[in-house]
């Protein structure tokens, strides 16, 4: 079976982590988010690629969902005793060499999608990992200006410094996706969604990581002409985010904080099945009554047979959709 | 008193550190090599600068002489799990951050000289510290090339790949640094000549340290034209070189391994007074004979104090030398 996954970062990566289990001798793609990528230090930093890569690879901070296990910081330290910033962007040791690495393949000509792949023959994930696109998109976002004596004026920010420096403590007015207009798909992409028997959505942020995948011309318009099983899982359990904070970008987009609310954003001509959690129960006559084939499960990824089963009902979910 | 240094690397340094405690008045300029920088992993390196650096400014590897105290080496480890080299460079991780925020300033358009200030405002060296250029210079090695058939092929390598790769194992057969006809001083480096009371050559390497500065246009025709006293300090104790391997260097451009060969290849219109080393006494007539006046003291650099007798003498020597 071949399987192609939109994922975002730590909640993708972990569900694609039981989605392997589930679906052992599945032929697995993974188109990555790649707007929240971030220059620092004159680096290309990839998080969400990273988070997967290293995640599957058997390199992540576990606790921590994000970066490099038993990782240092001395050159974070020796950055900021050079006032060179930002000091919000926590970069390890380990993962320096990650962006060191990217950046001098990127400076010697080769796209997004080869350094991926040149970085993965390291980890070997066990799936096929691909960025979205070789082109730039930076996920951008609207807030309040704080610095503006009215009150009124509004400035973008990178999704980067709303998530990591401002925690998404202040309203975000619109996500921007800047450049995804005139993004390709990078190669592999259209035909890996073209080859697919299934596309699952898992419960990555809707708004600023599948959300993004969908805004590269060509991607959405692919996965819902694939004439297949299109299922997603719900991030939103009991009406808050299992993690992050999807909450403040899906008000920014003026989506309810709900897991019919999510499901109906993404719509009956692209989504064919959405699993929620056993608490949102109420809510699967609601997405049904969309056109979306619905059932109520135990959503939490707290280990990896929990996640497992998730990934196994929505291959379950699929199987009925395609009927 | 104003004094210009030319250094290389960790001859320089140390020598620089004794002047700086023999005349703790003196307003000193450096005027430093980058014909040994390299580009490794994307990164600008520059490892003459920073070890007088990081000597001056309290942050050098004293044992080793070059590279960061307490120094870790994740990132390099991390480099070489990805199959990224050269190996052979030996980058630390607090050594590391400097070369990134020179290559992010690079980057963004500041000049080297610029960069060089910027970090040395973290490092406070006591000293002004500037590249002998900001055009890109690089000594290259031409060698036998190993892989030739026949033996009588010759391949040139970089400086550091015959320094620290192949340690000066194999026979150097010139010496050039590339690009160094085109380049030109780096801002202050003649008005510093200019207005200087009188100019020092540590002992540093005579071909790759001061020789290529003093390739730089115009350097040397400062220096000479000045009208203030030249002196320098053999880096040849006893026919061999006191550290490192400027013997082999020498050979290449045909100057013996003698305190009075190389006193007699700077040339009495470049050079005004020469120390040598007390074992190197019988060789003060040859040297005076050239029309450089020379003394014989003691010439190794054991520890602070024997370092700061040296400065004192060549700064005697100058005041004799301007009579």
């Amino acid at each position: 079976m071949r399987i192609v996954v939109l994922a975002g970062g730590i909640g993708g990566a972990r569900f694609l982590r039981g989605l392997m289990s589930a679906a052992p001798d599945a032929d697995i793609t993974v188109i990555g988010n790649t707007g929240d990528d971030i220059h620092l230090f004159g680096l290309k930093v990839c998080p969400d690629l990273d988070t997967v890569m290293y995640t599957l690879g058997g390199g992540i901070h576990e606790e921590q969902g994000w970066g490099r296990a038993d990782e240092t910081f001395a050159v974070k330290e020796e950055l900021a005793a050079y006032g060179v910033g930002p000091e919000w962007f926590g970069l390890g040791d380990r993962d320096f060499a990650t962006h060191i690495v990217r950046t001098q393949m990127i400076g010697a000509g080769y796209p997004l999608s080869a350094v991926t792949e040149a970085l993965c023959a390291r980890w070997q994930p066990g799936v096929r990992l691909l960025p979205m696109t070789d082109d730039r998109v930076e996920t951008h976002v609207l807030i309040d200006d704080p610095d503006a004596p009215d009150g009124e004026s509004r400035k973008a920010v990178h999704f980067q410094e709303y998530w990591v420096r401002l925690r998404a403590s202040v309203p975000a007015h619109a996500v921007v996706p800047v450049g995804a207009d005139q993004a390709k798909p990078a190669p592999g992409v259209l035909e890996a969604i073209a080859d697919a028997d299934v596309v699952l959505f898992p419960p990555s942020n809707p708004v600023v990581s599948v959300g993004t995948i969908l805004a590269v011309p060509g991607v959405r318009e692919a996965i819902a002409d694939a004439g297949i099983p299109v299922v997603g899982l719900s991030p939103i359990v009991g009406d808050a985010p299992v993690r992050g904070m999807a909450d403040k970008v899906l008000a920014a987009v003026g989506v309810e904080s709900t897991a019919a609310a999510v499901a109906k954003h993404y719509g009956s001509g692209l989504l064919d099945g959405w699993l929620v959690d056993t608490v949102d129960a109420g809510a699967v006559d609601e997405v049904e009554a969309a056109g979306i084939r619905c059932r109520a499960i135990p959503l939490m990824m707290t280990d990896l047979e929990a996640t497992a089963a998730m990934a196994a009902e929505a291959l379950v979910l699929a199987e009925e959709v395609r009927g």
